[in-house]
């Protein structure tokens, strides 16, 4: 068979996250209806990783067999074409070696949060940026975000009730920038994640930059294995899959 | 009985227009029953306009009736704690005089529409800016638009089936600017606006923009009175009611 690597981008403001539902609108369930209704097959995708209800996604890969003669470069063509799914946009598809799997092959992932600290802004962000809405000290949270680089057990930084066979997990970059007036960013890029584990750091980072806690704490919330530590977990909305490389 | 006056932001995605209907999501309707809930009566409100469906606004203004005491400045605060509607925000209310309306004592409304030249735009804007994809003859198009400014007749820019005393209406004045790379910005202020008025002079002007119509065609346009002569209609999610002026 057939295997074609997909990518995509998706607004995920009416989605309840990635992973199919029986009964909730998600982003695999309408990618497995596009794609059994083009190709005639039941098709099952493989995604890159798992997103929650309202998470965006700029770059967003899977995968999935078929014996489907389409030209690979066709298909994003066909499922744009559907004027149904409006939120989904298929970037680009071409066929891979048959073992390649989007979820187990990925080098890194690069995830992108974005912060508003305008007190009167627009309603129009509102389902694409933290309206936060308050000044932020990006100099604090710059010093506090250097404890996260590196290899740390992030357990501080999990929301409990996960099953996960180790909560170490390498964190390569951590870059706060400010794009624009009253926006901030937040780039990250780690081997992995834990569940929550950027909307945790982000709400941690926000705390440092409100001056609640101390740049250096971050290396004791760390240490500590504890996420009562750690500050709040930041709102689905500020948050894209960005960049996923293999 | 008190008059106040409301100014509101709305994002038009998710509504069914302005006005209220039966059955449909519509901002009138969300508006009335969050103050009725709120004073205990029966609220109608004034809208300075209506607007379609998936038309945004910046800043929309409305009246209504009430003898409920709570201080004017207090009621935006109340009404944006509603945690249910959030694509409306009330940015300010005001007690004004007993015959003050906010539909006929406009001076004049500014509408903006927003056009994205980039082929390759990211999924996240498709429902607050046109997705034109192409690039577009600015030059031609603020030639064009010399021949609206003034009062005209401005029958070829109506949809038809629309019932008015006169088709007569005064242009202030109609700006384009590029206000950032791939985005084109049409600015119009009017003393009034026929049905779908903006989005059809819109559509005539991205038709000048690619050559299809010469800028000075534009004056024959408008003395022929026809709306086959004119361009399309653009889509609703790119325009805003930007201001309202008593």
């Amino acid at each position: 068979m057939r295997n074609l690597k997909l990518i995509i981008q998706y607004d995920g403001f009416l989605f309840h996250g990635f992973q199919i539902q029986p009964t909730a609108r998600t982003v695999q369930g309408e990618i497995e209806k596009m794609l059994s209704h083009i190709t005639g097959e039941d098709v099952h995708v493989q995604g890159c990783s798992r997103t929650d209800a309202g998470v965006h996604a700029y770059m967003y890969c899977l995968n999935f067999h078929t014996d489907f003669p389409i030209p690979a470069d066709k298909l994003p063509y066909v499922m744009n074409n559907n004027k149904i799914t409006t939120d989904i946009k298929v970037l680009s598809c071409e066929e891979v070696s048959e073992d390649f799997n989007a979820r187990f092959d990925t080098k890194y992932k690069t995830y992108r949060y974005l912060i508003n600290t305008n007190p009167n802004e627009d309603v129009f962000f509102r389902n694409y940026q933290w309206l936060y809405g308050k000044p932020l000290d990006i100099d604090a949270m710059r010093q506090g975000a250097q404890h996260i680089i590196g290899e740390h057990d992030f357990r501080s930084f999990m929301t409990s009730g996960t099953d996960v066979s180790s909560t170490v997990r390498n964190v390569f970059s951590l870059e706060i920038n400010t794009p624009s007036e009253n926006l901030v960013e937040i780039l990250i890029s780690a081997d992995g994640y834990l569940y929550n584990m950027v909307r945790i750091i982000t709400g941690t980072l926000v705390s440092v930059g409100e001056g609640r806690i101390s740049p250096d704490k971050v290396k004791d919330i760390i240490s500590s294995c504890d996420r009562q530590n750690a500050g709040p977990t930041a709102p689905p909305q500020g948050l894209y899959l960005y960049k996923v490389v293999y």
